[in-house]
């Protein structure tokens, strides 16, 4: 059977009682598309007592259509990297049930427990286990994918399995250039349009950016989430479940930690302006920046301790040279946050952190904020030494304005 | 037909009748084994007025044998890699007339007419176009094999049919690991043992040589020969050959240029004591300097040329980046330069430029000098801002010693 978009509910659950034994033969099941992003269809499919999830990749983008292919690889990349993840933490990613290559889609746990993390920070929700889940996701994902514990045979095979053009490319343009130029996909809010064009004027920054881009380009370093955005995350009190790897890609470690620092801060400069108690959002600030700190900490001593207790490569286990990539590590990681906060700031994706300020002044303030931080990460990372000196920087700009 | 390892003269000839168009049907031709290399096995069939070379891999490394397994796939990586490079300096590789797969076999042009590098710098001779040649092949095999030039699916799929880690491992092991630590495979001049010894207490420079080594795994910036030492170049007065680049695979530029480099600059160490007249040996040290800025400037001059008029990612077009790139690529080739060397000194595998120079005190002295303009090399990398610099480097270390 070839290939064929899913096209009635009667569809989605044959295919979901024919992929996983949740349900009892006779048991009556339900379906509800609840896909919210832009590129695949996604379905719940439940029954009495169970529930799954299918996502399905088309051949194109799914809000475009077929004016912009896209490669149904991606769908394998998706349940291979989800897989490779849940190796080292299957706490945090949902469990893959099956993968069908002809029908290019996935059948997978359902998180319906969890709750997206961009509207959890929206509604200025703490989730006291968040950062510690986050900084061992990345600590364990990112080691466990790269030449400091694999070897020169399984680390070649890696980026062959992960070769993945058509999502990279996106993210090369989004990322390192529209926003750096007058492109016809940005989307500018008029009243910051001139710090849009100061920026695009400056030759310092635009040197960073490309240095940046050519490390996404070529750096071959680990195997990257590739697209972890708040959205990305989902959590609860109690527990957090990172989906959607489809840009997985052999890439720099610090894009990964990059892109989710980003969207801490991302938030932070949301809260100066959106509705609610100024003491409630000031508050939520602080505790977003102390999630920072937790989740490099988190990362910088889990990942010190695979290298301390893994790492084969005797030329790679030297204390000097754990101490250099750390410190290179933290510099990519604040340059990739730079990158996200302002692609999400004057590039073609914005996000609700900032995009639901509905007063245009106030909107612009938080986004003149975006637009400093990100700025400032990229163009002093090789400078900031600590993840203390980042969060003291940060607070500089939030309460010297 | 399955592979076959020829097994008499009568077997290559006929394979290469078959393979070639160059002899008429009954013309005698004649057959002679001509690899001097360790790994595989070189003929050269000649008829009346035409000759060829037929390169055959077999499954394990020649001079050892079954026990050293090397997988084939190195045949097809050296056939394309010579094919590709033809595409953009056809005058400096010999032509490939055909690879046969099956048989694991390049048949290809008899560069008979030039003569090894290696040898011509131990006899002194200069060659009058072989920096410029070096130079031009550098930068137009290392170009547009780059980001620089080729688009992200052409990049991703060049690194995915170039992968290859039998080869690589060998250079990862050789180059960055055993000549650091006191390994069974290196080979010491007892006299030079405790230059060697300290050299593997040095923690500053091992970590800059674990540096080199993480881009030399995961930097997939352009496509490289891959072991590009003297050895691997022919040249006369008017021509130069590179040859055997089985060893190419997508990694940092720097590489390739830091290896020819190093070359250069272990002729310069063995010229402090090869046999033969002072001060023609002493001349030919500045020649050789010459050289190596003949081929920096000649590279760096093209290498910005094709960035110029043909990098068509625009944010790689800024004049900024390539001032950029070229100073950390200069950065790089001097720290593979040292690695290449050092491992050359204290390594496994030696060079003719030294090790033919029969007093082991004066061959120790050459041998300390190369370690020390390694270290040099490698330590300084970052500081030394141009190519002269470099050489005034260099010659403080041959004249102030």
């Amino acid at each position: 059977m070839s290939f064929r978009k899913f096209s009635s509910d009667t569809d989605v659950i044959d295919f979901a009682r024919h992929h996983s034994d949740l349900f009892a033969a006779d048991e009556p099941l339900q379906v509800e598309e609840i896909g919210d992003g832009n590129i695949n269809f996604v379905y719940r499919v439940s029954g009495a007592t169970n529930s799954l999830i299918i996502k399905q990749a088309l051949p194109y983008v799914r809000i475009i259509g077929e004016g912009w292919p896209l490669s149904q690889d991606r769908v394998r990349i998706e349940a291979e990297a989800l897989q490779l993840e849940a190796k080292h933490c299957p706490d945090l990613v949902p469990e893959v049930y099956r993968y069908d290559a002809e029908q290019c889609a996935i059948v997978m746990e359902d998180i319906g427990a969890f709750e997206n993390l961009r509207i959890a920070m929206v509604q200025r929700i703490k989730l006291p286990l968040l950062a510690e889940h986050l900084g061992r996701f990345l600590a364990d994902t990112l080691f466990y994918t790269s030449d400091l514990y694999l070897n020169t045979y399984e680390k070649k095979e890696l980026v062959k399995g992960f070769i993945n053009p058509d999502l990279c490319k996106i993210s090369e343009e989004l990322f390192f250039w529209d926003p750096y130029c007058d492109h016809e996909r940005n989307s500018i809010n008029t009243l910051i349009r001139s710090d849009a064009e100061q920026l695009w004027q400056d030759s310092a920054l635009k040197l960073e950016v490309a240095r940046l881009k050519v490390k996404f380009l070529n750096q071959s370093e680990a195997l990257l989430h590739g697209d972890l955005h708040s959205g990305s995350v989902f959590a609860n009190v109690s527990g957090t479940k990172i989906i959607d790897p489809e840009f997985a890609y052999v890439g720099p470690a610090g894009f990964d930690i990059g892109s989710i620092i980003g969207n801490y801060l991302l938030n932070i400069a949301g809260q100066a302006n959106l509705s609610g108690d100024k003491a409630e959002r000031s508050d939520y600030q602080q505790w977003l920046l102390v999630g920072i700190k937790t989740l490099w900490h988190t990362f910088e001593q889990r990942f010190r301790e695979h290298m301390l207790a893994e790492t084969r490569d005797p030329s790679l286990q030297l204390s000097e040279y754990a101490d250099w990539y750390i410190a290179e590590l933290l510099a990519d990681s604040l340059g990739y946050a730079g990158t996200e906060v302002i692609r999400r700031t004057i590039g073609l994706a914005h996000v609700m952190d900032i995009e639901s300020i509905e007063d245009a002044e106030r909107r612009a303030d938080s986004e003149r904020l975006a637009l400093k931080l990100g700025q400032i990460l990229i163009k002093e990372r090789a400078a900031l030494d600590s993840i203390d000196q980042v969060i003291d920087r940060v607070l500089g700009e939030l309460y010297c304005r």
